[in-house]
């Protein structure tokens, strides 16, 4: 995952021990050769086999790179490459460098558990991208993301082929970088967390050696309350300000009417722009309140003066400034749909919350642009949902190919409000290894089964990136418990899933200093449990006498839910954060024994009673509703049997 | 855990929440600034509260430390501190940053969940260590411990006190740090997995930051193997020499007989106590083969000469001449037990891996000793048993004063032969917790009940070191299965302990390149689950009646395992991994059926039929013999209630 564009089986195997190396025949690169050390680590990780390179041993797996490419990734540049695997040994060839790392993530992920042990099967392997630009966007700022984070992400990122990181570096409640020039912008702005300048340059090359850009955004001239702490002479109002603690929409904005403010901005772009050597360079511009400008005697006159009749014009004379400033700096302005304005040259990109409608239409005028509605992973929408969205649907598809041309790609959008560093990677992963597929393999790739299939083998193997999406579940449980045993607690947890920004925003007043150690924070945005527990009841319903698997699954499932509540109110019982849960814990055992009954019913024959199925669709409804702000999942499986059993 | 000296409760409790702040009061100390930040992000991160340390917030955990003390840490420097902890806040004092260090981990192993969130209970402490050597000693030759394996188990060493980190830098197997000086020392004889100087200096640093001080180890003239591979000049045969790949004691052994051996052991160590500021410099000494001595024609005519009687003269005389290179550069010597000879100076270090004997002889020679005998966590003993070994037992309790003041502490041995990287934090957590007990805490701290509920606390708290022994566990697993769900194997896990080198050894031919993913790698030495239920069946033994909580506990095991069999028996089908726990998951069910008999007669007050008891009891005779290198543990509970209930 993502599926390459042609895979063919051919007969045979290639066979994993002790003896396995892998080397680059081609000439001489040792970014690269330095990646095949790096993969042959992990898969000597992943199967605990040691690989050390023995000398006298043949490469099992050769590595052909025609050409080193560029210093940096590059938008647009030749990312294809063949992967051949016979009993014999394999061959990866590819034009550059992008291919050639591309294809040893495709070997590592064709590795499995055969019947003599780890092997690869057989297989011709033709592969190269759908959209150059395949995005994770990160927030930095509303919570804290440690480098460690940052690294262990663009490990993962690199494993399904995603090649650009674009990092949220600053916003209202965080200034995330190290300025020299203006270093109040950190010291001040930041709470003391920050990158310095050489941790940048870290992850910048760390991103390289992974065929990944590095696009950081500072997003003006809204978004800015922490630049403003320390520079309160930038805004429009005179301050003082205080670093954002809760979440939306703040009115601060930077003043448009001072020459000081682009002096400003020149001094900051010719540092930064020197830390991200890569062209593009985002400057956010979403979101910008119009209400300090409109008060402001001072702006008010100065835009009169300017013949900038409202807001939305005096903004676009704010990125127009902003824009030769960067080019100026060799770079390439890159902004939210807002920034779009028939005033800027047609270089830039707009990147597009607003769907493949505002795309369209920016493609329609010239611009390029990349898509990120649709992929909100912090909404903690199914992966399914995500997997169904294309850049090229709606409007967008019924482009011409000059202006589809334009459609670049798509960005994963992770926002940290409802995020700390602690549950961030299993925000993102597995559900960030669809949108990938969707972002690399041909558009008919689109099965749903077959991507929630590999969609959870690929989450395993993630885990050996360092993302720990799956392993911070259990301390966050424990954290909970106060070191009893999690079980009854688990038991709950695998059956519910998260809550995205909309209804956590609403459930309550939430600010970056509300602790983050609730069930709502643990919980998975998809329970794989539930949704393989759907599956087998669906199969049920197809099939009662057929499918016994399913049924002693289903019958065990149910029971656990069934009698873990009696252990989990022992265990809830004085626990502050475990109180809140025991109606959600009744729920699930009712939900449990419903579950029984509607199998025993199914088993036998009969059909459920009526007044049972009526009183069951009125539980389960109001058990849709969010409790403790999350979802009990668990309704799904005991509805497919109250609807196939009627 | 270690248990403090004096632990005074009082009444009330510090409430932990956003505004939490800890600062330095006393005079400035970047270091212990640097620690208290460090320790205020993980309580944080523990606990899911932020703590951004907010400006106009009054700190809550005042530190004052009288004095910096030494840049290093140093043996027998003043370790003491005092804790106060009342409802307004608290207050740690300390003559030196050792002893602040060690007020921060107590300070946070206080913290608990209570009814109103995370507090801290009102407590007067004063504490102090009874041992000044408190070690850890990590093998990084056998198999490669990569860096961030170390450092992740120097945060737990200061988490639980300890204060010595021996480092087993060479042996047979692997020359692993970097030698400017010789290089082919790591080019030829590390399979490239070495540690560079500047990785070597970033310890130390990282160490020293922690109270902790590294002891690196270069072991000679035995052990030597990875040496030569590069310089087999140095050899008593001529060579050529490949590094070892199988374990046990090799006969390769450095030539005493050539002054070139110890100008290049002079040039070697000028190097190396450079990297490595602590006094105390360990040269290994142990298990020198005579063989290679005895053969060698050159080393018999000038032992001869030298009036050296046989090869433990000719170790003496090496270990003189070694001993004199290393006062030269100003480092005292430390070996194992087979250093000691009357010809060294008193000033040297015996570290015993023979036991209380030993030891107490040195210290009536004169010599200071520490204890590792007992402390061998790769045995894979209970915690219960290296908690009941004493330095100051046997032999050495029967010291005078002043010689007892020789024997300075202990250190537990993480010996590598059957354990790499991904389950060594599993060999040696939470067991080093105890011996960390004993070496810290007063002589009459032994209750092994009391140990082991502290110490599964402690297990839980210590996972936010970043040690990974409760997190690789289910990676382990997950790889057996190949993907699928690991619950069944799991509960087989759960139920079985793993093995100590010695029956491994005799197990098998071993060797580096055998591959280390079965249950017997991922097995842990010692099951919590299964203490549990052994605890709850001694309880239900002695009150059939009045023991409801641990009969449903042992209801719903034994009935797990019971069930457990048929599921394991579907994952194992064509499972390389699974296939050879076949039999133990019939054993398994098999006590779990047994246990439930036994636990329905209890609770009837029947007596189990005489031919049942005398079959289980046969049947768990059998079953306590290893299969597939676990023991299968759940025969204790069930070993229980069959002596009790009969």
């Amino acid at each position: 995952m993502p599926l390459p564009v042609t895979v063919r089986p051919v007969t045979g195997k290639l066979t994993l021990d002790a003896t396995f190396k892998a080397a680059l025949t081609s000439a001489p690169d040792a970014p690269l050769d330095a990646a095949v050390g790096r993969f042959v680590m992990r898969l000597s990780g992943r199967t605990g086999i040691p690989m050390l390179g023995l000398k006298d041993a043949t490469p099992k797996l050769r590595i052909e790179c025609a050409s080193a490419g560029n210093d940096y990734p590059t938008l647009g540049e030749d990312e294809s490459y063949t992967l051949d695997v016979t009993s014999e040994g394999a061959l990866l060839k590819a034009p550059a460098r992008a291919g050639a790392l591309h294809g040893l993530e495709t070997f590592g992920q064709l590795v499995t558990l055969g019947k003599d042990g780890f092997e690869v099967p057989a297989v011709h392997i033709e592969d190269n991208p759908r959209f150059p630009w395949r995005g994770l966007m990160l927030d930095s700022s509303r919570h804290w993301m440690p480098l460690e984070v940052v690294k262990r992400n663009l490990d993962a990122m690199a494993a399904v082929k995603l090649n650009v990181f674009h990092w949220h570096l600053s916003d209202d409640q965080g200034f995330r970088v190290e300025s020299k020039r203006f270093p109040k912008l950190q010291q001040e702005g930041s709470d003391g967390l920050f990158y310095t300048q050489d941790e940048i340059r870290g992850v910048v090359a760390y991103a390289r050696d992974r065929g990944i850009r590095v696009v950081p955004e500072f997003d003006i001239p809204g978004h800015t309350t922490a630049w403003l702490v320390g520079y309160p002479e930038l805004g429009t109002n005179p301050g003082p300000y205080e670093i954002g603690r809760h979440w939306g929409i703040y009115e601060n904005v930077l003043d448009p009417s001072r020459e000081e403010t682009y002096a400003f901005l020149d001094a900051f772009f010719e540092e930064m722009t020197a830390l991200f050597p890569d062209p593009y360079f985002h400057v956010g511009g979403d979101e910008v309140e119009a209400t300090q400008w409109n008060a402001s005697a001072r702006v008010q006159a100065w835009a009169k003066q300017n013949n900038l009749k409202d807001a939305h014009a005096i903004q676009a004379y704010f990125n127009q400034r902003v824009q030769k400033l960067l080019t100026k700096r060799g770079k390439i302005l890159i902004g939210w749909d807002e920034v779009l304005h028939p005033d800027l040259p047609k270089d830039i990109v707009v990147q597009s919350w607003r769907g493949q409608k505002s795309l369209a239409e920016a493609a329609i005028k010239g611009y390029r642009g990349i898509l990120s509605w649709g992929y909100y992973v912090d909404h903690l929408s199914p992966a399914a949902f995500h997997y169904a969205v294309d850049p090229m649907s709606g409007d967008a598809g019924k482009l011409g190919p000059e202006e589809k041309a334009r459609i670049l790609g798509g960005e994963l959008c992770m926002w940290s409000e409802y995020t700390t560093s602690e549950m961030v990677d299993s925000r993102i992963w597995p559900r960030a290894a669809a949108i990938a597929e969707r972002f690399w393999s041909p558009a008919s790739t689109k099965d749903v089964d077959s991507m929630y299939a590999r969609m959870e083998a690929v989450s395993r193997g993630l885990e050996w990136t360092g993302v720990q999406h799956r392993a911070n579940y259990a301390p966050m449980l424990e954290r909970m418990t106060a070191g009893r045993p999690t079980e009854p607690l688990r038991v709950l947890a695998d059956a519910v899933e998260g809550l995205g920004l909309g209804p956590r925003a609403r459930a309550g007043k939430y600010t970056s200093l509300t602790p983050m150690n609730r069930l709502a924070d643990a919980a998975r945005p998809e329970s794989e449990s539930v949704r393989s527990m759907e599956l087998a009841a669906a199969k049920m319903v197809a099939d009662p006498k057929g499918s016994p698997a399913e049924a002693a699954m289903l019958r065990r499932e149910f029971g656990r839910w069934a009698a873990n509540d009696a252990r989990f109110q022992a265990l809830a019982v004085d626990s502050p954060l475990l109180v809140e849960l025991l109606p959600l814990s009744r729920d699930l055992a009712a939900l449990g024994n419903a579950g029984l009954k509607l199998l025993n019913a199914l088993q036998k024959g009969q059909t459920p009673e009526a007044g049972f199925v009526a009183a069951q669709t009125k539980e389960i409804t109001r058990m849709e509703k969010p409790a403790a702000e999350v979802n009990l999942a668990a309704t799904r499986p005991v509805k497919v049997l109250l609807k196939g059993g009627k």
